[in-house]
This record gives structure tokens, C-alpha cells and sequence, in this order.
């Protein structure tokens, strides 16, 4: 089982730049010890259900601490019999194309 | 303290007619007794952090015992100090237009 | 063809009250002329690709002109032979269920 | 000016193996000249408006010439007075951690 998930977390009330927060966000994510990548517009997790969410969990805990709005995007991905999603679906793409790509 | 979640929850293994996945899912949330709105592109709940994700996860393990791949998606908007915004973010729209809009 | 998207569009840079800016969006959804229906969490609008699209380019023009960061959301569900579906969708989940429910 | 967008296009009467579909999608990218970052749950790309939905579109034309339902989601990013964030976002949130992170 694979639970492949990308989410991001920002705050609406504390103005246009928002690293501050979302670099608590990774600390946490980090110290979790799952697998993840920090992209453009979000981290990707892989674990169970009940481990990514209990992440996503710290995370919202953290910024509802100091932040009166904060909106969430969460896009999962679940597939039985994988795992290694996290650069195993960017290795399957490159496959069909028949060489690398940007990622 | 109001967290309000849109989410869908469609398996990808089963064609392209989900529907009776979809009330399945609606089954749970109703029976959740937290308040919802079912929409065309997802359904609306509304409660504290933990309640709302004790919905999405009871939803996910139904689907997960007879789908190989599901596609979830979640977007949450937490607001500190507010409740009833299932329908008060819409009135609050409408507020600023002074008139009623589709809902 | 049924192009169904739901979106939504926030300022990040005006504070934690945003609904004059969706109301601002709504006014043009709503001068369109495509059928919608506004949401909780997003505004639904099904149209052709280049119909919807041209809907939302035009509230992001409008929100770019006085908004410094912006976070849009689009969800488009895209269904060949079908129409009506804002709410065709939520009519076959009720059949499916056979009763009405919150929508 | 930058618009960063998230995107992925998935068709939902295909079974639950898509990469095949996402490959032909990221020729399409990668043909357009457009920055682009393809991660585990969707590709990045930078551009102007026009030029990031144009290739959007490609896409969603070649998806839909031989699939009868797609499920697509975006999320884009607009900043003014900013660009080639598809790597300054990243550095900035290490930044502020004092340290480089995954991805």
C-alpha cells in the first residue's frame, strides 16, 4: 500500500510572504522520517494513511497556533501493491518516454 | 473555530462512472451526523480538525477495500472565531453584492 | 461534451477577509451567462474548455489588477456526450442513494 | 510577473495504469519551451498567463481525442514583481531553515 500524498498550507493573514511558515511546516515534516519532497507549490509524503495524516495533523496544530486563516490542499494518491511512489511514478513517465525529463 | 473541507474521493480502476462509489461515501457522511453539502465536484463538511478527518478516513477505508486506486483530493479553509460557514461564506457573497447569486 | 470546473481564487496579501474580491468574481461568472452555482468553497461553472476558461482568465485580470499574490484552485471533471451535469451529478448520486440529500 | 501552476490531467476510463497519458502530456510541455518540474504528483511550469494555459490546453485537446473522461486539477500561484520561482521558492523556504531539504 501506498499513500502518495502533496499538500500545502498557507496562511491568509499574514501577507504575501509565507516561507516563514511553510519552513515550520517542513521542519516538522522532516523530523517525522517519512519520505518526502518539497516542490514548487507543495510536499509530497509517502507512508500509511494514518502516518502522513498524522503529519499533515502536526502541521495544522503548529500554524492554528498563530494563524487566523490558514487554507489547505491536499491531493492524494493511493495505490495497493507499491511503494517507492515518490520517485517511482516520475521513473515510470520517463520510461514511456524513453528518456529523462526536468523534475 | 471552524474547519470547512471540500473533498472527493473517485476510484480510478473502476471506469468512468463512479457514482455508486460516491454514494458510498455520502452514506458515511450523512450517517456522521456533522453538518455537509453535497456539490458537483465534492461534498462540504464542516467540524473540528479531528472530526472531519475521522469522516475522510472512514470513507477512504470503505473505498480502499474494494478499489486498487483512488484519487482523493482536500481543501480545507480553517477559520479561528467562526461556525456556520457552510452557508455563511455564501451569504457573505451575496451580502457584498446585495443580492442573491446560484447556489 | 461537458466541461464541469469548480475554482476558486483568493488574495493572499489583503488580510483574512476576502469575500469582496469573490464577490468581485462572482459578478463576472454571473454576467457570463454560463450556468453556475456558487459553493462553500469554489464556484462551479460547466461550459466548453474555451468558454470556462476565458471566464476565469477574466477574474484573474481582475483580481491581478490590484491583488500582489493571488492562489487559484481549478478542478475541471470533463465528460464526453454529457450536459447538465451541475446538476445531473448530484441527481445520480441520489438515485444511487435513493433519497435526496443535502446539496 | 509569475504564474506558477501545478497541474495534473488524468483520464478516469483508462485503468488504474496512467503513464502512458501523462507521458504524451509532458511532450507537450517539454516541447513548449516553458520552465518546467515534473514531480511525483503533478508538473510545475512558469510562464505568463496565456502561455501556461495554452500549453494546459494542448494537453487537455490531446487527453480528450481519445478519452472519455478526465479529471484535471490546477492550482496556480501569481506573484507580481517575481520570477524563476520554479527554484526560488525551494531555496527560499531552505533558506529559512538554514539548510538544504529534499527535493
Amino acid at each position: 500500500m501506498s499513500v502518495l500524498v502533496e499538500f500545502s498550507m498557507t496562511p491568509l493573514d499574514k501577507g504575501e510572504s509565507v516561507s516563514t511558515y511553510v519552513a515550520r511546516s517542513l521542519e516538522i515534516i522532516s523530523n517525522s522520517g517519512l519520505p518526502y519532497k518539497l516542490g514548487p507549490m507543495g510536499t509530497c509524503i509517502e507512508g500509511e494513511w494514518d502516518e502522513v495524516m498524522a503529519v499533515i495533523k502536526q502541521c495544522y496544530e503548529k500554524m492554528n497556533s498563530d494563524c487566523n486563516r490558514i487554507s489547505i490542499s491536499i491531493k492524494a494518491d493511493v495505490r495497493s501493491g507499491k511503494t517507492g511512489r515518490l520517485e517511482g511514478k516520475i521513473q515510470s513517465v520517463e520510461a514511456k518516454l524513453g528518456r529523462t525529463v526536468n523534475h
